[in-house]
């Protein structure tokens, strides 16, 4: 496939070594010889196929990173603390979405573009075990989320069940009685293990409070829009809650919308509490209460791990990792006045 | 480097064709052919360097898309764009982000990674000119944004001016008299075409409105937090704006913030227009009016630009392509009451 290194090196009349630091942007290079090795590269057409450093070890030095939706901006938020963690290891993140379909989850963990990654982190929604099973190749796959697997992979993610507990121990505690859950799928039997959900039953029972199930409310996804028509829904069958623990802050703020909208007053009439703790939550004209995981740290984890199975230890033990979470109260969340 | 495709064919006893076939996970290979090439390539080693595809034209398939910041939704949301009109010429993104200094600019837009993608889009904010010049390689850079440079390369942009205009045509045809503009640059000698700034004065002037430099509040960055900042700056040293247009979304959702903080009513005290129309604006609390740049075409037109140059026109003349955009009234904007 064309000229070589050796032939760059050759007609610039340079060592491969001065080639090799200047196609890597290496700042030890005088503007001078940068010149004259681009000359050359220019003339023969040469284009390095990996950096020096990866290719000794045959890598490319890009990580995958495939969530369900950059417009959610968890997952932005998220995916820039993965590019940064993958930075501080000379590694780049090919970011790619899914959409939260099983057939690109497959597609993507089954090693589309495997030619150019060493490594993929993954956010499944709709995957299944037998999909991670079948997974050809070996290249390390770290998952990320609210999903549980039965697979030989490494998986990090909060507690959901004792998060969701927090924040509706948060709002008993505010003497909040019925409290509403917005965000349960509707084919449950395609999710069995919908964690925050089982987390508001086990902490409604534990604090003595009846779980209503009118009061739970069912959406095809998971934004603003259908946090605000899960809201509606739930008022327009009268399901009259004094709180809301939402399945994520997009959710919420759209059912602080709602709320509004209709005249209900938040945090008086009507308690919410999100998910995720995106910035927009902080800044809401009434700042959302939360549940925060530390998205720093799932970056941080996810990226040592591919990065541990690729310089050594390949043959490390899948682990859970559980990292920590905080609850927030801000605005959107107050005592109930009788 | 170790095995070749040819090499996977022998030991699986098939074509060429149905390896490639299942390197690339094309549909139509029976889960027991795949099985079997697949364990070729497992015994082998072997590695694919590029797709079928785009390997006969010597390409990898990849366009990056470097923005400043993903943290904010616009750029975000142009992400989601962009990784779908590439998907439709079967190109994946690799996402960088580059903090908006212009360090990270030109190593990006100099080729860094140049090994693995085929072109570049890359919206810039501290980039020079003379960088763009400097630029070696001849791979296919689109750029986005605001910035205006004199280097031949394609740039996409809305007109910043006239959109600015619009903004505040908007509020002055709403009777505001004292409108605001958040977002200036401190270091204005650095960036002497803010232009968003400049149809703010330019659009005064035609409304026959006094432009006070007191309403030119000056930030750091462009962010939800920079908005408060500014906003509380404005307020404290008595500017009294009955009005606020903002460079972008975040810092008007910031302003708004502040004011609800401090007690002044939004629209009615102060009217706010922000810029990009994220939508976490059409879901707040008070639904922010904007101008919605189209960022369905500007990423339609940024990869069609790539896609063009690397596919038979690379001769084609560098063009200033200005998609359009529209103002969207919302809640946060009202008739002044006297």
């Amino acid at each position: 496939m064309g000229a070589s290194l050796k032939d760059v090196a050759q007609l610039a009349g340079v060592s491969v070594k001065t080639v090799s630091n200047v196609v890597n942007n290496y700042p030890h290079v005088t503007p001078a010889m940068r010149e004259r090795v681009q000359r050359a590269i220019d003339q023969l057409g040469y284009r390095p196929n990996l950096t020096a450093r990866h290719l000794r070890k045959g890598r490319t030095g890009i990580i995958a990173l495939a969530v369900p939706e950059l417009g959610n901006p968890y997952f932005a938020e998220l995916a820039g603390a993965v590019i940064d963690a993958a930075a501080r290891h000379d590694y780049t993140v090919l970011l790619d979405h899914t959409a939260g379909l099983r057939e690109k989850e497959v597609l993507v963990s089954h090693g589309f573009r495997a030619h150019v990654i060493d490594g993929l982190i993954l956010s499944p929604i709709e995957l299944e075990t037998s999909d991670l099973l079948a997974r050809p190749g070996d290249a390390p796959l770290v998952l990320l989320g609210e999903r549980e697997y039965d697979a030989p992979y490494d998986h990090i993610a909060i507690d959901n069940v004792a998060a969701a507990r927090t924040a509706v121990r948060h709002l008993s505690g505010l003497g909040r009685q019925r409290i509403a859950f917005l965000g349960a799928r509707r084919e449950m039997a395609r999710q069995p293990a919908h964690l925050r959900l089982r987390g508001w039953r086990e902490e409604l029972a534990a604090a003595g409070l009846p779980h209503d199930e009118t009061l739970v409310a069912a959406t095809d996804g998971y934004g603003r829009w259908d946090g605000a028509a899960a809201m509606n829904a739930l008022l327009d069958r009268g399901a009259r809650p004094d709180a809301v623990f939402a399945y994520n802050d997009l959710m919420a703020l759209g059912a602080m919308r709602a709320l509004v909208e209709r005249g209900l007053r938040v945090p008086q009439d009507v308690s919410v509490v999100g998910f995720d703790d995106v910035e927009e939550g902080r800044f809401s004209t009434i700042a959302l209460t939360t549940v925060s995981p530390d998205k720093q740290s799932i970056a941080r984890l996810a990226v040592e791990r591919v990065v541990a199975r690729l310089t050594g230890a390949p043959q490390l033990e899948p682990e859970r990792i559980r990292p920590g979470y905080t609850l927030v109260a801000r605005e959107s969340t107050a005592p109930r006045t009788a």
